[in-house]
């Protein structure tokens, strides 16, 4: 149905001064966000001066409770309420990350070996703002590298996973009571090489994000204890008031469960990946008809390509336990092919039915998360 | 390093001011959120009244860059702004979708054949709050099919995969000028099927969403046109008006395309889902080792198993071709399966390097939405 010239003039006439009242109404929202990034930058100033974390989920939680509560009370959605919320929280953490107190007593000296790498750099930037002083340990470095460790509180290897156990072993004797920690994602490999080299105290970490993250507020950060630690008690605090969640395991668990959280799963997007270059898909098309759903299905395999391949390959190869796992999922990927080739329904749903009943309650609450999160990647269309 | 009683009433003391002054911003916020919601819903009246489409691209771009210069001058983060505004927005397009105005000179009838499934009522909703008389053909029905299709408009067929043609076969005779069309998510046999049955307008659309979506505003709907598109014209411009976003394909070009968008990815998800329940994986310790980056890559598995298994049977079995491009998918994980297992870092980077060549610069940009998204998904934590 076509409006005509006159119904245009109309609805242009009526819709103008509501346009201007949003706008007004937009306006006065910025100046509010301003006015609380000033508060929230205070607030972390005081945090900073007592050592006090910066995430504080009974704060978020009663802050966010009292603004639904008031949502309800004036027709307002306490979704839409909790969402943005968050997002203005989201900032004011990466705001307030400017700088951090230092939890060892004195200050000290850290060592990061690789710490001109990617993620290296992440943690460089921490221990700087948080006072210590940082010195960066790379390949042309390794001639200096007694004199570099002589004072060192703490040498983090932050190298990567194929260099990981030979720069361990290359590492000149350290101060006895120095922290010797990795950040390598795999533990038990690099966990041995450390407890081989050093008497002091041994940490093995796995922080389980990449360094496309702008701040570590909430980010999980696996530990696995080594040996003394009494001696690395303020690591732990300095990765606490950073905003970290720490998670203890031992390095076998960690790496059983990394073959299936990170291997098996870096393998079947690059096996899906590699399957649409050969068929020569035409991407364009692809995201043409593409609603959010695809699109981010689309999205998680195509963000693994814009990553370090080295990486990815060490990661899959990382483990002695690979090969039967990987043998396992060869064997269903070629039995769920069959039954799809023979066109046996009552086959797939049987197998449908198994990932229904493991994963159980879990399935409709990750629906429901998705769909939350494809709103908001629908939010990203303009 | 602990923080001494003291310390504690003192960072509390300073604290509490600036907690209530963020307290009474957040408040002025919901209250502004509020008068917001009632302009919006006015701008949704005249938009109503006059047909015109809820979305209108230029406008969204123009308020959102007003509002990102004005962050900049104010020292707001314009990308905090951007997301705030994109949220609110998307609340503003849900409640104003209460009603709609028709797009069929002087209403209509719409017959929806399985209109009391999932997605059906969706439609059926979408018609009614649009002023078209809407009828619902179930099972129980077809005894009185030809008085409920005598003068309708549209016979909209929204049924299971695997009944479409059966029941398109099964209609009666529809009034000549009757729309016949489908939302299924294959396009050539039912489009096919429609064209034998009915010598009237038909037209095969895909809607690209599930009927978990609550709203279809920038939603994406495939279109095959079938005959007589003037016939049917009133049923696209009334998609407009719906928000959603068209796109024009012919039935094969669409097959093809899906078989690629939604068959073997869900085929992808369903083998890794078997993968995880047939090694008994702790979905629990997975959980939480992930940061919201492989939280996101087991949701994306996860929620298909909350979803109806004979639909995702039938689309993966839908088309004639699967079975080709499943053999070369069975063939490309295999072969990536014998360099993992060969442990040949060199074969599995290649491989990555198709890949990396293949997405090219989209690869980057994937990176760079998810972790917006990412970012966001960590705002869910509390």
């Amino acid at each position: 149905m076509s409006v005509s010239t006159s119904a245009q003039a109309a609805s242009a006439a009526e819709l103008a001064p509501l346009r201007q009242q949003i706008d007004a109404i937009d306006s006065q929202l910025v100046e509010l966000l301003a006015r609380r990034a000033q508060v929230t930058a205070e607030v972390g100033r005081v945090k900073q001066q007592y050592a006090l974390p910066l995430y504080v989920p009974e704060r978020e939680a009663a802050l966010i409770k009292a603004r639904r509560d008031q949502a309800l009370q004036a027709g307002v959605s306490p979704e839409l309420v909790e969402d943005v919320l968050r997002r203005i929280m989201r900032e004011s953490y990466s705001t307030q990350e400017a700088g951090f107190v230092c939890c060892k007593e004195g200050g000290g000296k850290v060592v990061v070996v690789g710490g001109a790498g990617a993620l290296g750099q992440r943690f460089v930037s921490l221990f700087r703002r948080s006072g210590y002083q940082v010195a960066v340990l790379e390949a042309a470095d390794w001639p200096h590298a007694a004199s570099l460790v002589q004072d060192a509180s703490l040498v983090l290897m932050a190298v990567p996973i194929h260099l990981t156990a030979e720069l361990i072993a290359k590492l000149p004797t350290l101060p006895g009571d120095c922290v010797l920690a990795d950040i390598t994602s795999i533990k038990s490999q690099p966990l041995a090489a450390m407890l081989a080299k050093h008497n002091g105290p041994v940490l093995g970490l796995h922080p389980m994000f990449g360094p496309d993250v702008s701040n570590i507020v909430k980010q999980v950060v696996v530990l696995c204890h080594g040996r003394n630690e009494s001696g690395y008690q303020w690591l732990i605090s300095q990765l606490r008031v950073w905003g970290a969640v720490l998670c203890e395991k031992t390095a076998a668990q960690h790496d059983e469960l990394m073959q299936l959280i990170q291997a098996m799963r870096h393998f079947s997007s690059l096996v899906y990946g590699v399957h649409l270059a050969e068929e020569g898909a035409d991407l364009q098309q692809l995201l043409q008809l593409s609603s959010p759903i695809y699109r981010l299905e689309l999205a998680m395999v195509g963000r693994l390509f814009a990553q370090n391949a080295e990486l990815y390959a060490d990661i899959m190869l990382s483990s002695a336990q690979v090969t039967g796992l990987l043998q396992r999922y060869q064997h269903r990927f070629n039995q769920l092919s069959h039954l799809l080739a023979a066109k046996d329904k009552a086959g797939l749903m049987a197998e449908f039915a198994k990932g229904q009943h493991y994963f159980g309650e879990l399935a409709g609450e990750f629906l429901q998360e998705s769909r939350r999160l494809l709103q908001k990647a629908a939010d990203e269309r303009s």
